[in-house]
C-alpha cells in the first residue's frame, strides 16, 4: 500500500475555522454594503485560494481537498433541501410550462452563441485551430454554456428574502429542468466526442428514441418520486414523530433527503435536484416545522462551505493581464461570457406572464457552474479543448458566478425604490 | 502526482445513509429493550465493519476512511460541546476535587494492574517475552490502561437523561484531569521507548521539573481559557446577537468551539476537551437558548457517525475461537479487561461524599479509546509490542466501550426501582 499523506485532526479543524470565520466575516462586510452574503462568502474563498493566501485546500490532489469537495457537496445538497422544505409544489407546477419554455430558450441561445463564438474566433485568428476540429470544439464550447446551476441564484434569493416571489419559482423550476436539458446534451456531446479520433468523426450516434430515453427516466424518476413521496412521506414522518418527536424526525428528513439525492444521481441528475424534491414532498407532512428548525441549523453550517470553496476555484493568476499568455485566455473568457449572460438573459423575456419581472428571471438563470465545468473536462480528457480554451471556460463560469449576486440585489433593490416600497413576500 | 482513489460524492452520500439508517434503527431496536441507543450505534458499526457486511470505509486506507474518520471527530468534538452547553462551571469546581481523586487513582490501579499482568503473563509462559523486554513491555501494557475515553460515559448519560446527576459531573470532571494526566505517562512512556535500543534502554529521561510543565501547560491552558472566555464571550455573543439572532450566533458558536478544539489540540490535550470547555464558557451567555436550538441537530447528525465509526473499528474475526492463534489473544485480551475494569472500578469508591453512587462512577470511568490506542501503536512501532499483543489491547478497548451503557442502564434502573421512583434529574 502506498503512503498517502493524511489530513489531520488538528489541520481540518482549522481549515473548517478558516472557512467558517471567513465566510462569515465577508458575508458581513457583504451585507453592510447592501449585497447578499452569499456575494462575501465567494470572496473568502478567492482570499483563501491556493492562488492567494493558499489557507484551504481548494485544489485537487491537495491533502483534504476531498473531504473539503465532500464537505461542500453536502452543503449545497443540504442547502436545496432546506429551499425545497419553504416551497409548495402546487406553486411549481402553476409555472411549469413558462418555466420549461425558459429552461429551453436559455439552453438553445447560449449553445448558439457559443457555437458561434468559436466559429469567428477562428475567422479572426484568435484561436488557431485545425480546420477539421472547428465543429467539435464549437459544440463542446456551446454546451459547456448551456447548464444553469441554481445553488448560488437559490441562495441569494434566500439572502434577499424573495423565496416566496413567482420569479423566484419560475427560475427554481427552470434550473431543475435544465439539468434534464443539460443530460439530453451531455448524451449527445460524448456521443460525438467518443467518436472523435475513430473514422467519421463528429457523426452522431444518438437517436431521438435514446433521447426520448434519456428525457422520460428523468422526468419519470422526477415526477415519480415527487408523487410517491406524497403518499408515502406523511405515514412514515407521522409514524417517526409519534415515537420521538425532535431527533428521530430530524433524523429521518435527513436520511430522507440524503435517499432522494442518491436516487436522483442514479438518474444522472444532480444530487441537488433529488434533496430538492425531498424538500418539496417533507413540506407537505405535519412535522414540516420540527424538520425546517433541525435542517437550518444544518444548512448553515454546511452551506457556506460550498460558496467558499466555490470562491476557492478561482485561480486568480489567469486574470493578471500582465501576462502576456493571459491576454488570450481573457479576450476569450470575456466573449464566452457575453455570450453566456446573453444567452441566458433574453430567456427571461420569453415570459408570457404579465406582472413577472423577466430581467430577474434573465439574470436568474445566468450562473454556471459544475455542468459547464463538466463538458470543459470531456473536451480537454479527449483533445479537444487545448488548456487555454479550458482556461477560458473556467473564468467564464467564475465570472458568471460573481456577477449575479449583485445584479439581482440591484434588481430587486431598484425595483423596491421604484415601487416605493420594500416589498418582501414571506 | 500518483493516482489516489477518490470518493465520489454519490458514494459518500450512500455510506452516510448506511451509517445514519444503522444508526438509527439499531439506535431504536436498542431503546425497545431498554439500553442507552448509543450501545445500538455501536452495535450497527460492528455489522457495518469491514469484517462482516464490509458497507462502511472502517480500515485505514480504504477509500473514504479519512472522510468519515474526520466527520467522526467533529462529531465527538461537537457532542461535549453539547454536553458543556449543559453544564454549570460552578458544579464543576465544587466536585473538583473529589473528581481529582477518581483520576488519580484511576490511573494508578489499572496502570499496576496492567503492569503486573505482563509480568504474570511472561511468570507463567502465556507470553513468550525476551527477558530484558518484560519491563518494557510491562509499562507500555499499563499504560494504555489508563485513560478514560469520555465519550462513551457523556452519551450515555444524556441518552439516560443523567448528566445533571453529581455522579455524571464527577465523572466528566475525572475524564478531563484523566486527559492531563495522560499527556504526563505519554511524556514518560515516550521518554523510556524512545531510549529503547540504545544504550541504557529503559532508563527514564524525564525529570520532575517537565512533569511539572507539561501539567501546568495543560492546566493552566484549561483554566486560562475558561476564565478569559467568561469575560470575553458574553460581551461578543452580546454583539452578534444584536447584528443577526440566529444564523451568526449559531455560527459563531460553532467557530468559538472550534477555536477552543484547535488551542486544547495545541496544548497537547484531546479537542473534545477544549469542546467541552467551549461549551461551558457559553453556557453562561444570553444566548444560551438560540446556542443550544442551533447546536442540537448539528450534533445528532455528526455524533452517531462517531459511535458508528467506533463500533466499525472492531474486527470481529480475532473473536473467533475456533482459529487456534486466537486463544492467545483473547486470553490476554481477557485478563487486560479484567484489569481495566477493576482498576476503574475501584476509583469509583474514593469518592468520600454521601449520597453519591460510587458503582455509577467506577463504571462511569471504565471506557477506554484513542489515548489507549496511542500507546499500544507507540508499543508497536518501536517493537515493543508483537502484534498479538496489540491486538489483545485492541480488543480489550472494545470490550470496555461495549460494556458501559448496559451496565450503567441497568444501575441506575436498579436504583430507580430501589427508590420506586424515576428519580430524572433535568
Amino acid at each position: 500500500m502506498e503512503y498517502v499523506e493524511h489530513l489531520s485532526v488538528e489541520k481540518f479543524i482549522f481549515y473548517l475555522l478558516i472557512v467558517l470565520i471567513f465566510a462569515k466575516v465577508f458575508g458581513h462586510l457583504a451585507e453592510k454594503i447592501g449585497q447578499p452574503s452569499v456575494l462575501g462568502e465567494l470572496l473568502a474563498g478567492v482570499f483563501l485560494s491556493t492562488s492567494v493566501l493558499a489557507l484551504v485546500p481548494s485544489t485537487e490532489g491537495m491533502v483534504g481537498y476531498e473531504t473539503f469537495h465532500l464537505f461542500a457537496e453536502i452543503g449545497v445538497v443540504l442547502l436545496l433541501f432546506e429551499i425545497g422544505l419553504k416551497t409548495r409544489i402546487a406553486d411549481l407546477v402553476k409555472v411549469g410550462p413558462v418555466s420549461a419554455l425558459v429552461a429551453i430558450t436559455g439552453v438553445v441561445f447560449p449553445f448558439m452563441l457559443g457555437y458561434f463564438s468559436i466559429i469567428y474566433f477562428q475567422k479572426f485568428s484568435i484561436l488557431s485551430l485545425e480546420a477539421n476540429m472547428v465543429e467539435l470544439v464549437a459544440i463542446v464550447t456551446g454546451a459547456t454554456l448551456t447548464a444553469t446551476s441554481v445553488g448560488i441564484t437559490a441562495r441569494v434569493l434566500a439572502d434577499l428574502e424573495r423565496l416566496q416571489t413567482k420569479e423566484a419559482r419560475i427560475i427554481i423550476t427552470a434550473a431543475i429542468i435544465d439539468d434534464v436539458l443539460g443530460l439530453i446534451i451531455l448524451g449527445v456531446v460524448s456521443s460525438i466526442v467518443s467518436s472523435f479520433g475513430s473514422e467519421g468523426a463528429g457523426e452522431v450516434h444518438i437517436t431521438l428514441g435514446s433521447v426520448a430515453f434519456i428525457t422520460a427516466k428523468a422526468s419519470g424518476f422526477l415526477v415519480g418520486s415527487i408523487v410517491l413521496g406524497r403518499i408515502i412521506a406523511p405515514r412514515i414522518f407521522g409514524f417517526f414523530s409519534r415515537i420521538d418527536r425532535n431527533n428521530l424526525v430530524w433524523g429521518m428528513a435527513i436520511v430522507f433527503c440524503f435517499v432522494y439525492s442518491y436516487c436522483s444521481n442514479l438518474f444522472s441528475l444532480a444530487p441537488l435536484v433529488g434533496a430538492f424534491a425531498a424538500g418539496l414532498v417533507l413540506r407537505e407532512t405535519d412535522q414540516i416545522k420540527t424538520i425546517d428548525s433541525g435542517i437550518k441549523p444544518l444548512s448553515h453550517f454546511f452551506a457556506p462551505i460550498f460558496f467558499v470553496m466555490l470562491g476557492a476555484a478561482v485561480d486568480v493568476s489567469v486574470f493578471n493581464p500582465f501576462v502576456s499568455e493571459n491576454i488570450m485566455v481573457i479576450s476569450v473568457a470575456l466573449i464566452l461570457f457575453a455570450a453566456a449572460v446573453i444567452g441566458k438573459y433574453v430567456s427571461g423575456y420569453v415570459v408570457y406572464e404579465k406582472g413577472v419581472r423577466k430581467s430577474i428571471i434573465g439574470v436568474g438563470m445566468i450562473p454556471r457552474g459544475e455542468v459547464g465545468l463538466i463538458f470543459a473536462k470531456i473536451g480537454l480528457v479527449h483533445g479537444i479543448f487545448k488548456i487555454d480554451l479550458f482556461s477560458a471556460v473556467m473564468a467564464m463560469v467564475i465570472l458568471t458566478t460573481f456577477i449575479v449576486p449583485p445584479l439581482l440585489n440591484w434588481l430587486f433593490e431598484r425595483e423596491s425604490k421604484e415601487n416605493g416600497l420594500t416589498e418582501k413576500t414571506v
